[in-house]
């Protein structure tokens, strides 16, 4: 297969992945910015991740509407378009309502990482609230005016919440959107508890963080063994290849 | 099929979601008006609702009394028939004990919708206590004057909690008080969960309830995408029909 | 089949039930009494209750030990034979782990009914600790005199917690002690919610666990409702037979 | 069988075990001493545990090197190769990050076994963190140095937490370290809840951890019967022979 057949393969796999880890339901979504062409990007249409099949991801354009395909898309495609248009640095975005990263859209203590596996957060947590600067809404992000205004809340970082809504994340890779969006709800729940325990929990160090930035590729054994155990409790390891594939998740 | 077939079979699908979701266990029910006489509702015989079949559902009079079937009926069968009394805009109706509810009907602050998914709530939620007009019960609704007691609190509203017990949900549609009251457990953990952390979470805006509520419809493509999940997950993804299906849910 | 075997069925129901619903894990165990001779009663072989089947059941004397059986009994056979010998009026008794109830074990408010489906508790829930009485012990009552005190710190209760280690549950039936030990550890956490966002909540009155135990038989519709409906997810629905058998759970 | 055959075998149900029971995900690992050659060890090489093959295992050496294998061991094998060198006295070692030891890990009030089945935990648990003596890490246990110094904090105890990661934990047989590892999260929860609901929960008391530890042996009925429950659940039941087997968890 080719490179770009690799990356859709794994965007549906990364589908049944968060839907199996709990970080989606019927609502949320992942998408793959496409390798030749940086101003587009692959995501499913309308349908719960679990179900996604190869035949339901559509390509969508920079503005955020499909290229030519006539199905119904996620009425939240804007705050991945906005991502990728942002983010250069970015192959792969995630918007999912994670129950217990809910919380911490609602309180003034920041999210941030307390555990190894939480460090690709990043820092603090930046929470965006769509009511700021867009009044009385549903909530969600349907243009790309709205999109940009969350994608500038994101910043740099890799993960923004969105005040009583959800998350947004950012990343080089499929597998590491994946990773970093699985971990996100058990360091919110670590975070939550030990903050009931006993008051503010000492998060990771920046050189900590940094350290584990750097020590990390996509397709190291580390990763991989992630990907491959996920994928065979999602019931698809038949689907994922190998660790040295030439997708753009090297 | 017409459309009474599409709406029984319907309702047994909801049966089994809510089973599936943890909204019910042996407890709890569901019921559909009538789509031809408003007069009359349609609901399982006494069985738990993981285990309804089409063959199991039971037409009730106005007074809550079968109309012809001599099978054990729902003890609280009241609920419906006194919601449905009460409200001629609401066509399914939900009792149900769901854990993560039960502790707002034991303290003195109310449920509100904390997140985009718990809108469909309402505002601040009643809570209905039997003991305060009836004085001690079995805590179960077990005539018409406790049915319309609990819809007189329930109001114009979406759901309102009982005391000790559990809550009783309505709306226009099947699907709609199905996802009403998925969601409703999941709102009452993320605001369980900020009220510790951080004192009273922002509850939604009224008129980010009212942008919500009017942006959905039972059958358009994202409240459609939630039935194919639940049913899929519930086993009787084969019992769903289409999205265009000329039911009550329209 | 005869009573007895209809009540060997059952207990081997029961024993899987109790598995399924998380109330029992490899350890914790359910007895029932001999329906012909009151001094004897019948219970698994040390064995994890998921796995019991009829031939691991043993009949033991009133003093806890095996009347004929060479195999290995469990070791904490004498929370039964106790709880027999003081109550005549009990027929079966749980003794489990269940996590949720444990905390209530090491705190000083005490565990109430604050659920319709926790009002079998009773009312205010005992805890016995085996350190009071019998110093340093691995916990675990392995004679007839810590058996007896727990057995008079029960009472004429059904419900009894020993501290930071579990309950034991006494009724007048498999169902009911059934029922019993799957809705204490949900009421323990809605108890514990409720605690937590606003002090004491209100338990259930006299009146109201009155009315409720008033309403309930073992074989009625309702109660027998729940036990299809947890023997189908166990996995043994095949072995329920039907609610009217002639059994002791009459 | 040979006895080498009986633990590798052992070897492999425990990881599937560890990782049904949610003690790992894809990361996590458990080891066994060389029953002929106290310096040397077993360990999976760098694959989720729920996946482990007998073939997947490898031969380590004192240093925590692989004896002849070539593929990828995992990265953290140090906290395994120091343990053993430090203690002569045990068997079996796990590394893991379950997530409910996590927030012990961040506060000041420390682990401690609150009930029977947590009592294999043995006293108050030690905390190490690795940024003390090492400044910034990517927190993972990379060279003997810093598993030595995990080794040191361990030190006679069974369990050591590690801040913002996990924990380390060891026995004297496979049997062992894995129960003391599947209930050290449910202790961790128990003591949480009893925190949060009033104060300081009573502990065991040091005889009362003494009598257990002295109570049980790793093929005593008491503890096969959880190790038969555990494999029965992880789907390898066929794979665990008999409790009277020749092998070092004797």
């Amino acid at each position: 297969m080719g490179q770009l057949d690799d990356l859709l393969r794994d965007l549906v796999v990364a589908n049944r992945i968060l839907a199996n880890e709990d970080v989606v339901d019927a609502y949320g979504h992942i998408s793959v910015r496409h390798p030749d062409n940086p101003k587009r990007f692959f995501m499913s249409r309308s349908r719960a991740p679990e179900l996604v099949e190869h035949n339901d991801l559509i390509e969508f354009d920079q503005a955020g509407e499909p290229v030519t395909d006539k199905r119904q898309p996620y009425l939240e495609r804007f705050i991945h378009a906005a991502i990728f248009e942002a983010r250069p640095d970015v192959t792969a975005v995630v918007h999912a309502h994670a129950e217990d990263t809910l919380p911490f859209g609602l309180i003034a203590e920041p999210l941030r990482p307390v555990i190894h596996s939480g460090s690709f957060i990043g820092g603090k947590v930046p929470v965006w609230d769509i009511r700021k600067k867009f009044g009385d809404t549903n909530l969600l992000v349907t243009n790309m005016v709205q999109g940009r205004d969350l994608a500038k809340c994101l910043g740099p970082g890799n993960v923004a919440l969105m005040r009583g809504h959800g998350f947004a994340s950012a990343a080089r890779s499929i597998i590491e959107v994946v990773r970093l969006s699985v971990y996100l709800p058990r360091n919110a729940r670590v975070q939550m508890n030990a903050m009931l325990l006993g008051g503010k929990p000492k998060p990771l160090s920046k050189g900590e963080i940094a350290a584990r930035a750097a020590g990390y590729k996509p397709r190291s054994p580390e990763t991989w063994r992630a990907w491959e155990y996920w994928a065979t409790r999602a019931g698809c390891a038949d689907m994922i290849g190998e660790p040295h594939d030439h997708t753009a998740n090297k």
